[in-house]
């Protein structure tokens, strides 16, 4: 096991109606003047930011607002409110949504206080040290980051889709009410349920030795979440399972389970380009390449794989040859992706194998490493973009 | 899944040679002027209180210090604390030490700020919301007070062992070392173990449906600590095994594994009175005690004990029976306290059943509420320590 620091600081108030107690988190965190960030108009739709609103006006919390954050959040729109947050000078960001908006939020978070081009961070792969005060309330289980440490953007100028990183990132509170993501379409619930199974992936796929611990914990997720996303994808209302989920989304990405080991992220470096250039989900993204990555890599180190398939999926063992359960295992998974009904190859949400060279290309641009289970160059992802069409 | 809320603001520093950090921790958390709190001659011999006071000397920050606490610590230390940190305008409190030593830290860091007797708390089970911070050098694995909410203090008194709670006894930092741990005495070792499987234990065994990521979150641990005990007992010098049983004392009783579900506690309650009374160590009472209580109550939900032994144990799952398989897992974690060289009965700690009568009349002194599984009275607990003789 590797030496660790970890430290996630957030405080997560998780439950049914918990979104009334928004105003009081804000308060305890010391925010006197908010930007409300969000997405589309579905929270407005469902009653979310009026009671939201509700609750800040109660604790007498002064806010501005700004929606309309996209799936896959981009640069214009951190510009829009960085710029709004200084004219307004809040000193707090409030996204209310999901992984997207949260994001958007983070960036505006750090970019308020930077006197430069926020990309900059992206661009430079440079930490996040300073920011804003962010806090949470989330209506898909998904990205994890109203607990994680990263941000996701995409600049419009080139489409790059980039993450920056910092502990600064981490929201001080997210209240979670698995209720307001009952109502979501399937294709976001699965695209959600196949993100945090990536989380886990990108983790899981190690050479680090020794890491018993979150090597259970993993799979403990992961266990959870095969249990309960066939059961949400039956009955999209049913809470419990939503409850579980949206846990699980929370704890496969605060690195809770990713402490003390070397993680992967390659594939999630790939996907970004899918995304990017399709418009697909990043979850669907991710569900259309894990399987050629593990394909591509397996032969890395079998017995990882043939534990993932012995202990995630229930296989038998095969001690004669190995590589055959590591093989049932990711069929184990394709099928879990098919029960989700996302997509399998990069064809089915519009792409050509012409395409290919632009993807790795744009994925190599000023961003040079990718991966770790198998260091990835540019010809590399070709060949499992190429697989995966 | 219940509601809940989450709050573990500890920043974790895990691994080989991190108790140099110890200043820069106190540095980075405020300290000016720290109480080093440690127990008997072992971090004085291992030169280990050397390292942290050099530590604290690199950044300039004064110290005194108070030594002597013992296993199972008592309200006199506490006292001398107080009035120790009082005189010298302490404002930080770093026990360096196991799980003794750091609530005895606790108890003083909370007990300063309090203008009446520190024991109040404890008498009137009142929830702390006040507390000098506290950083903790960790050396044993074992209570999980490094990320914990909780002090457990014995009154010399009556010799009373109660706990007290409150989100700000969690340890600001926790400097984690599994290099510390390699010199322990084996009992030491097992009791630990003991503790970090019943910290399990006490969270696993509920009443609370649909809780299946932290049933989950659980059995990793446990099954984690079921291969790793076993390799510590025959290596005790073996990093790796030290680490994950390090980093799994902390995640068992930090409360991650704990969150949405009704939690037992009724045999901590029970042990404390054999520790208080015997002097073995609390694991070594957990040890003595578990098994009687699991058959106890096993009734009450044979499915839950047979998940256990399944998941857990590994047991094969008798589906005509299934009470069979329930049994086989009480039978797998005696087996595994075997191992452990721990005692099995309260007769091999000196107690006799002339006892029992003032080990329940004391743990129902001033305190009713024992136990959610099954609740406990007076004659149930006699019953119980009765199948422990």
């Amino acid at each position: 096991m590797d030496n660790f620091t970890f430290y996630s600081p957030t405080y997560f108030v998780f439950g049914k109606n918990t979104e009334d107690q928004t105003g009081a988190c804000v308060k305890r965190f010391g925010g006197h003047k908010v930007l409300i960030h969000y997405g589309g108009g579905s929270v407005v739709r469902s009653g979310l930011l009026d009671r939201v609103k509700k609750s800040l006006e109660k604790e007498n919390i002064p806010y501005v607002e700004l929606g309309g954050v996209k799936a896959n959040p981009r640069s214009g729109m951190v510009y829009k409110g960085i710029e709004l947050a200084r004219k307004e000078k809040v000193d707090f960001i409030l996204p209310v949504g999901g992984g997207s908006v949260i994001d958007s939020a983070k960036a505006i978070a750090f970019g308020v206080l930077y006197d430069g081009d926020f990309w900059d961070f992206y661009d430079e792969a440079r930490p996040v040290t300073e920011a804003l005060p962010v806090g949470v309330v989330l209506t898909l289980a998904a990205t994890g980051s109203e607990g994680s440490t990263d941000a996701v953007i995409t600049k419009e100028e080139g489409m790059y889709k980039r993450c920056v990183d910092g502990d600064i990132l981490r929201p001080l509170f997210a209240i979670m009410n698995p209720q307001l993501t009952t109502t979501l379409p399937p294709y976001q619930t699965a695209s959600g349920i196949s993100d945090i199974m990536a989380h886990c992936m990108e983790r899981y796929f190690t050479h680090s030795k020794e890491v018993e611990t979150t090597d259970r914990l993993l799979e403990a997720v992961m266990l959870t979440m095969v249990k309960e996303a066939k059961r949400v994808m039956a009955e999209p209302d049913n809470y419990e399972a939503r409850a579980n989920i949206m846990w699980c989304g929370t704890i496969a990405h605060n690195n809770m389970t990713g402490v003390g080991r070397i993680q992967d992220w390659g594939t999630h470096h790939m996907e970004n380009e899918l995304s990017s250039t399709y418009g697909c989900s990043h979850g669907a993204g991710l569900a259309i390449l894990f399987p050629s990555w593990m394909k591509y890599v397996m032969n890395l180190d079998i017995n990882r794989f043939a534990q993932f398939a012995v202990r995630v999926w229930g296989c038998q063992m095969n001690f004669e040859d190995p590589s055959v359960t590591a093989r049932e295992g990711i069929e184990a998974y394709q099928n879990f992706i098919h029960m989700l009904e996302l997509p399998t190859s990069i064809s089915e949400i519009g792409g050509k194998e012409d395409d290919i060279p632009a993807l790795a290309q744009s994925m190599f641009h000023n961003a040079p490493n990718h991966g770790n289970f198998l260091k990835l160059t540019e010809d590399i992802a070709k060949e499992i973009y190429r697989m995966a069409l």
